[in-house]
């Protein structure tokens, strides 16, 4: 068959149609490698006008890597899409919902696994990057541990995807009035492959993982 | 927070919206559910007019795994999103990419890591189920593999996702003159999540997982 096998090849020529396809100019510099990942990762070069962030949240999700912040994914998903060999400091990663106990803390709080395992890594949540690839609850409920200064992580990656939540729970986090730094994608869309690309990006910029 | 917190209402709200804004009449009974859960991994439901399938594509996948074959992912994303206490028959998974050897193979076929580990993976082929969810490269060399009667799997999910051959790689197994029963997503989107739902799908049909 007659097809591109260059995997360095592929990269190029589809970060060329990104570009040449995507409104990119509204995007802060620091943030573009970061809108280009998640648009590869969906291929969709329309998601770039749902992504949402803070001021600075470039530097600020560099800057909580590169002091080698734990990384706590809501699901194993998202932590099997990390890039590890490019975290260079080491980071720990950890899959919310798949703590121990995680089923007995959500019959308790009355939420799902998912949110539960935030609460279960509340030792770890200050100073975390939490990346948020699936569950709407997870985000919700993050943001209420958050309330607590104690429980406040320095990133948020809010990428939960569907159609109960998840619209909602990204604008909370975009509304959110703790100065939380964040990226999120507003609207239905999301998933565990750009809440991924979205922190690898921040790792490595547009290089191929 | 004022939010919904539980667990299978959520699942059955995102349902019922799925089945109020999809046209699924022209998605064959049995694939309904895999449509509705791709759908669902998403939060896209123009996703249904994308999808592809061969004639009998549903009642070959659950035979598949009802016999126990082996699942062979293309990468790890995708073999995290499976729903593996779902598997009845322990179907073993792997990941191409993650096989040994895979660089040095890569080389000497001079193709990517993820096409070079179904040529590793060249003795679990036959009758297997392939779940591509990132890379045209391995679904193309997968359909070039599958030239050979013994190396040719009983079921491919096609949902690679991109810019460069994914589309392209899809248009390939829906043309397919092999008889490889399957099912696929055209276009450039697809991705892991959505590869894993159509194959938890066809484990336990509309089901939370």
């Amino acid at each position: 068959m007659d097809y591109l096998r260059d995997g360095a090849e592929i990269t190029r020529r589809s970060f060329a149609i990104i570009e040449a396809e995507c409104e990119l100019s509204g995007v802060p510099a620091d943030l573009r490698p970061l809108a280009k990942r998640v648009v590869h990762s969906g291929g969709m070069p329309d998601l770039v006008a749902d992504l949402a962030w803070s001021e600075g949240a470039g530097a600020a999700g560099r800057a909580a890597l590169e002091a080698g912040a734990p990384i706590l994914c809501d699901v194993a998903m998202v932590a099997a899409g990390i890039a590890r060999r490019h975290l260079s400091a080491g980071n720990p990663i950890e899959a919310a919902v798949a703590q121990p106990d995680v089923a007995r803390l959500a019959g308790e709080l009355q939420t799902t696994r998912t949110a539960a395992g935030f609460s279960a890594l509340a030792d770890r949540l200050s100073g975390a990057i939490a990346v948020i690839g699936n569950a709407p609850t997870a985000l919700f409920h993050l943001l209420e541990l958050a309330e607590d200064p104690a429980l406040r992580p320095a990133y948020v990656i809010g990428f939960p995807v569907g159609f109960v939540g998840a619209a909602e729970s990204k604008e909370a986090l975009i509304a959110n009035r703790l100065g939380l730094p964040f990226v999120a994608l507003r609207g239905r869309r999301g998933g565990s492959a750009m809440a991924a690309a979205a922190l690898n990006a921040l790792m490595i910029g547009e290089e191929a993982a």
